[in-house]
């Protein structure tokens, strides 16, 4: 196994940082990387904040429900979905360019690019010996993230990534099992199998649950997720991005 | 710089690689780097098809614009953003959750949780000597790519990754400037430093196609992303999403 394989393999999600600030260098390094990473059609659909002030990154953490961890870190970059860099090239280029920025194509296009670069980013984060956590909690409030940024239209802050040195290693939760989530040739259709995994995989996550809490949980994977699904969460998305000018038509 | 960043920032996309699939080996390491990314909430909103069939390649090359190297590789990969799992929990946990699992939230977490994934599945690929290259073109016609692999509803097929041992290197495109992409403190307003960096970047990639093709070619960036979004290109996918059952509220 190489070094690069046994730094993916060996992730976990970091949530209690050292208040020891990322120097410019590791800063400019993990921005580097990011950009690194493929874009559709070289469209490079994304821009990347880095929070440094100390009321916009208490605010942010409100947001995310008061996770300390947004406040005391090492760094915290938000990464966006970004459109608007393309409205100024229509502008530059004199075309109308509305009807295609508009498109779900288009946004979707965005939110891929903006993640392949958030995860080159924590990979070279991660090999510096620092910690990293997303902050997908952010997205409780948009709007009142947009007004923190100031993000203009066509824009969507997506996650936060938290950075910093670690203060306490959490342990590596089991995924889904390989067979369920690679399936060869086409969609595995068996039913009955699809849910023999799901139950066996029920089973992993429980004791890894027992273990770590000395009895006192036991979830499930499938019980786990269906009661956060059932919550609803950030219905108000499909709106609030409309209006941002994205995934229009 | 480690071997990580160094694998990062080395990155350049491969379109021509030998006719020699990849062990069941590094196809299972490439799946378990895959999902060892970091994924919101802990969804893990994706399923990764691997397609051997050379029937089902040819098909998916001629859907992607007949590229050679989408028959012609290591290995195919197909990511998929993916609820259809979340459905089937919906039943094991006798839930009603078709509400969230067709918001435009729960979408963009399984296009961002795919996104992740794959990267790490590249750089892992990568990092075996292997290279890489995104098929985005398989989105130019997913009704087609669903008949193929057997898409159920609340899984869209998003993008191509073809792996294999590299016959040609290409080299490596410059990206925007660091500037550009990476603001502090909230999203920079000033219009006309965004549209000097952006005719900066536009002579860096103007001399790059120019001392690659003998100075046959000389884009720009902001003049080939232009052209590329006036194609009006996948217009369709709004309607093929909500078919599936996905960003529909």
């Amino acid at each position: 196994m190489n070094e690069v394989i046994e730094r993916i393999l060996n992730h976990r999600s970091i949530r209690s940082f050292e208040d020891k600030p990322l120097t410019e260098d590791q800063i400019h390094t993990i921005i580097e990387s990011a950009q690194a990473a493929s874009s559709s059609s070289f469209i490079q659909a994304y821009t990347i904040i880095g929070v440094t002030d100390r009321k916009k990154k208490a605010a942010l953490a409100q947001v995310a429900g008061s996770q300390e961890y947004v406040e005391k870190n090492g760094h915290l970059f938000v990464f966006c979905a970004d459109l608007h860099r393309h409205d100024v090239i229509a502008e530059m280029e004199n075309k109308d360019l509305g009807e295609p920025l508009e498109s779900t194509e288009k946004f979707m296009v965005a939110c891929i690019d903006a993640a392949l670069a958030a995860q080159n980013a924590s990979l070279a984060a991660e090999s510096m010996g620092l910690g990293i956590c997303y902050i997908g909690g952010i997205r409780n409030d948009l709007p009142a993230v947009s007004e923190i940024l100031q993000i203009p239209t066509r824009v969507v802050p997506l996650f936060g990534l938290t950075v910093g040195y670690p203060e306490k290693i959490t342990d590596k939760k089991p995924r889904l099992p390989l067979t369920n989530v690679y399936h060869i040739n086409g969609y595995q259709q068996e039913k009955d199998t699809f849910i023999a995994e799901l139950r066996e995989y029920n089973d992993i996550v429980s004791r890894y649950y027992l273990e770590r809490t000395g009895g006192k949980r036991a979830d499930t994977w499938t019980g786990q997720i269906a009661s956060m699904l059932e919550k609803k969460s950030r219905m108000y998305m499909k709106e609030f991005v409309e209006k941002q000018g994205l995934n229009k038509r």
